[in-house]
């Protein structure tokens, strides 16, 4: 069976690191078949939209999706297209790698943050001259529907420790929802887990981060707990992510689209080729996304290194180096 | 003139760090008059609520207040005690000591965060089985002030950097209006300033502390943000904090009850001390409050230590040897 891969390079080193991440699965000889699409900053400075509607159809249509990065339109782009692939899992695996600086090199926790509803629901109104609200929406569907996914991909993946992050002592009712949801999956699926204040927990994930597997968030959470993982173990240039959805998902690094080094061809593109491994379990190639995760880890070590690891090596030599690993 | 301090000690740990500030700001001789409020957990139980209006009108009419902390009942004493000594600023600052075990022995920042306000406004709604919604506020007002605020004690108090998180790619009307309305106040006042989305500050914070030190945030934001400071510093124990209003103040540790250790005389009194010394600046006391903050600092360095840094002392001990040096 031949699989549909729709490729968003984006802005900036996306057209840089998603070019490296495709010649790795092309050496798989997997029988992928890519379809490019255009999204970013220079799309909406030719087109005047991020997003246009075929980029977004052709994500929805596809079997998966690998997005490089998008500059100031990165919001335009990236929602949108997490909800053309149905994503409800933004899936984020923090870790450290030898051979990299970290701050805590034990950080081994995959965060499993709530990808549709919470504060990016999109809904803000200006009410008076000196007010402006905003509508943050949990319903318990979402948060069981979460809260059975990180569950599950916690036993999947071996995790014995599963946090659920919350602030219900303030957002009673909401986070009590999400709580509450989180709560009775557990019970049914007679899974363990303990629940942290999300303010304690950015404390503990700093000083104690091997006492954490799998975390389960809220939207926002998520999104600033796995930045602050990616904190711990030498920035964002190393983590991978998956929004994942009921029969489609799209990959992507969480780093963004870099300016300052885009057309260097310095890029590290580890982020990237990690988040295409994580495409290839997702599509059932198991074997292969440890291989290639393998090839990544032993070029992290080993070398050589793009200047945000501290060498002097290209985008071209890494990828080269991986393929070589392969 | 005498000023009247509330004293307001609540669950736990509370008791015992409470009467250790109280010891050092007597031996200061400043004619302060304490008067004991009740607050917490065992109030509750004892009288079905965790806040009685005395104790409310008592921090209300104080000149100040000082707050140990609570227990479960923590949110249901807190947040109406900032109300009622009208705190629109929480003041946080994150500083590590010599001599005590850090993961960013660098890290010298204070968190200033909107303190009445965002989602913690406290209106929820179950609309249905399946959706609940908090509605979280932003008005100009509250931006303006909590940003004139941040700017003013950045200026007063030498700190170069000032930095404005927000999410405003996702929030966009309401950090929106936060963001203008900082922007604003900083073109009036002419301050610099950098902004920050709330996800990379996480990671940057951790990755590089030295690069920040005043940062204005929303009140969920500042909240995250500044545990994961404490998480630099070596965690919450040491982190002293204001809630300021306009003619009033409560200032408590950010530490909490601490159940685990409470009764047994050996919670490390330096955080709660360190909020002394920050309502004596408050009042107008700028000399004793430097002399108290140099004496914990001593202690830290060359101890004598509680065990949550590593030594056997009580309570009783470091409290001793802060009024020794002072
Ligand atoms: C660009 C932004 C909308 C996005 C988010 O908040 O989800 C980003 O921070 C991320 O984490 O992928
Ligand atoms: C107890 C809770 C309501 C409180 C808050 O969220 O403000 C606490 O976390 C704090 O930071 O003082």
């Amino acid at each position: 069976m031949t699989h549909r891969i729709a490729v968003i390079p984006g802005d900036g080193i996306g057209g840089e690191v998603v070019p490296a991440a495709i010649e790795v699965l092309e050496a798989l000889d997997l029988g992928f078949e890519f379809v490019d699409g255009e999204a970013g900053d220079h799309v909406r400075d030719e087109r005047g939209e991020a997003l246009p509607q075929e980029t977004y159809d052709l994500a929805a249509e596809a079997d998966a999706t690998l997005f490089g990065a998008a500059g100031e339109t990165a919001a335009d782009v990236i929602l949108p297209l997490r909800e053309a692939v149905g994503s409800f899992a933004n899936v984020r695996p923090a870790r450290a790698h030898p051979g990299v600086d970290a701050v805590k090199p034990e950080t081994d926790i995959v965060f499993v943050r709530e990808n549709t509803e919470g504060v990016y629901a999109g809904i803000e109104d200006d009410l008076t001259d000196d007010v402006t609200t905003l509508t943050r929406l949990i319903t318990e569907s979402a948060s069981r529907r979460i809260a059975e996914f990180g569950f599950e991909y916690a036993e999947e993946n071996d995790f014995s420790e599963v946090t659920v992050a919350h602030k219900a002592n303030v957002m009673r009712k909401t986070d009590g929802r999400f709580l509450a949801a989180c709560e009775a999956v557990a019970e049914e699926g007679g899974y363990a887990y303990e629940e942290a204040l999300m303010d304690a927990l950015a404390m503990h994930l700093i000083m104690h981060p091997e006492d954490y597997g799998v975390v389960i968030c809220p939207n926002l959470a998520g999104d600033m707990l796995s930045d602050l993982a990616a904190g711990l173990v030498g920035g964002l240039g190393l983590l991978p992510s998956a929004n994942v959805g009921p029969d489609n998902a799209l990959f992507e690094p969480v780093h963004g689209s870099a300016p300052d080094i885009a057309g260097e061809g310095i890029a590290n593109p580890a982020a990237m080729i990690l988040s295409a491994a994580m495409m290839l379990d997702h599509l059932g190639y198991g074997d292969e996304a440890g291989r290639v995760r393998d090839a990544v880890t032993a070029v992290l070590e080993e070398g050589p290194r793009t200047p945000d690891l501290g060498g002097d090596a290209t985008t071209a030599d890494v990828t080269q180096a991986v393929l070589n690993a392969l």
